[in-house]
């Protein structure tokens, strides 16, 4: 441990006394995402969107189950020696989470941060492991289209029309394993969001709802490190989507900050636009899980990316605040992921 | 910052490098709970539960907003000065927090732990200060009688019958300011929870699905901290009510711990049975908060109390998991409180 007294920077982000490393990770989606762009680069892809459960929810909840097996088993890490689980998902109640982790027996901290929770959960998961409160953590998110629609809009069988800014969500769970055993991909700052409320009611326009929260975070975010977007390899958000991306780069311009030759946006990456039907793209936790574990955890630890930007955005809505004529507030939580070099220890 | 290099302590507990105390806290409860035994300690007592809101949600919102106000100004610590929020409440997609809490503008870590959030929260948050990320954090947890019907149970318009087992959701909020400036509570350790699910499928008997949990995180912490019952003044337990408590003590009593001179539920001290007709007591986030806030601290504080276990429970059910027929497990999360003579720095 150093000998430095505090690890805050600047207004919103943090570093860690101990070193902290991504020492696995998993991806498992459904049918869908694996006929996507990225379906190569998934760990395990299901033919049935039902993993083999009687609903919907469970079948979100075996994702999640799956995801943790896989990474602990490229690890070789058993359930027992990770101490802590931050998780979450979008389900009233975090009954994904609960269900499908339950068996593990491990410490779980349940966390909710809408489809941010893929930064929030590696967030604590680092500051949790950076301050010497355990040698290994997970964290891990998941969505599922069936039940993200019967929960948030309507149910299937409706077969109802959806505007094009609307989104599509990922069917999907991302685990990953946090150490301070030195592995490729190390944490080494997170920036943590505010939440950020422009006024939007649209709930089928989610993308232009967390564009001004991720434009706060990464603007804070490279103030706080004092760099600038060309420092970062790539700034990836989570389910912005063809109409946010746009949103926040304007957004950002207007602060004279031009991030539009390194943004990238997970639910862009994930489906193919015209051949797959999404709309404004994909979205969900498990959208932003999937994909930094699938696409990009594997340029960071061969080095053809340097340093990045995570940025996971999430709507802050339930259906009962928007039928009360709440707005869709957003957040958005950053994690800084870096390449380096593995020594023998 | 100490010398150790590692801060866990057997299988499920957690100290700190640098001391963490609970320099502020406050309490903001409902009409009844203004009417029941701890009513002359609460802070703020509303006459009318809908807090001058249009809706129960938004009164729900206003709860964490007020509490945290009260929290703030009575250690005279501006919003700006507050580092992170770690906050939750039982709704979906916790609703309550995230319009409770906008207005503040501080970095926010949104929690699920069911009931047990005020533990959960709790113990982030002094994780948070005891690494030495932050001077000063709040953690806050809210429910709300007429919100949690809505979400959980039937419209009140219903007026359905009860069964002597269920509790009353607790209408309150609770919140914590934590600071590594040396007050007179100290939190001086956490045991982190594993969800426990022992069967049972009554969501009308809570009490009986956390009371597994809360015997499984209490036996852990005593095992961990080389600990007796006797060396806490109090084992402080959220809600479980009158039915869960007598099921806790059997439990433990079954692994040879007496914990029956020494247990008080906040469920069971925040309302009178007889006369408020409370069912087997109370329950919700906002139970164990409130009675921590108004009726715990000031003990610990003024020394009369100089070590207690503070243990809230959580319930992990929506109604989409109870209608699709699971269980209702438990989750615990469990605070060690401190009173320590406070010292002229």
């Amino acid at each position: 441990m150093s000998g430095k007294d505090t690890y805050y920077i600047g207004e919103q982000s943090l570093t860690f006394p101990k070193d902290v490393y991504i020492i696995s990770s998993a991806s498992v989606v459904g049918k869908k995402e694996g006929e996507g762009p990225l379906g190569g680069a998934f760990d395990m892809i299901c033919d049935n969107d039902r993993f083999g459960e009687d609903n919907w929810e469970m079948a979100e909840s075996t994702l999640q189950k799956e995801a943790l097996a896989l990474a602990l088993g490229k690890a070789d890490v058993e359930p027992e020696n990770v101490r802590y689980l931050f998780a979450g998902d979008l389900l009233g109640q975090n009954i994904a989470t609960s269900f499908g982790l339950m068996d593990y027996e491990i410490p779980l901290f349940g966390l909710y941060g809408a489809c941010s929770t893929a930064g929030e959960s590696i967030s604590l998961a680092s500051m949790c492991v950076g301050a010497g409160y355990a040698k290994t953590v997970a964290a891990l998110t998941s969505s599922h289209f069936a039940s993200a629609e019967k929960q948030f809009r309507y149910p299937l069988e409706y077969a109802n029309q959806r505007p094009v800014s609307a989104t599509w969500t990922v069917t999907g769970s991302g685990a990953f394993l946090l150490s301070g055993k030195r592995g490729n991909v190390r944490v080494s700052g997170i920036t943590t969001g505010k939440i950020v409320d422009m006024g939007v009611k649209d709930s089928m326009n989610m993308g232009a709802a967390m564009a001004p929260a991720a434009a706060d975070l990464i603007a804070q975010n490279l103030e706080d490190f004092g760099r600038s977007p060309k420092d970062y390899d790539k700034i990836v958000t989570g389910d912005l989507g063809y109409v946010g991306q746009e949103i926040l780069i304007n957004l950002l311009q207007k602060q004279k900050i031009d991030i539009s030759k390194v943004h990238e946006d997970c639910g862009i990456l994930i489906f193919d636009k015209e051949e797959q039907d999404t709309g404004s793209g994909g979205s969900g936790c498990g959208c932003a899980a999937v994909t930094l574990s699938a696409h990009y955890l594997p340029m960071l630890e061969e080095g053809s990316l340097k340093r990045i930007l995570f940025v996971p955005t999430g709507a802050l809505l339930s259906t009962v605040s928007f039928n009360e004529g709440q707005n869709v507030p957003g957040i958005a939580h950053g994690v800084v992921l870096e390449h380096v070099d593995k020594e023998v220890q």
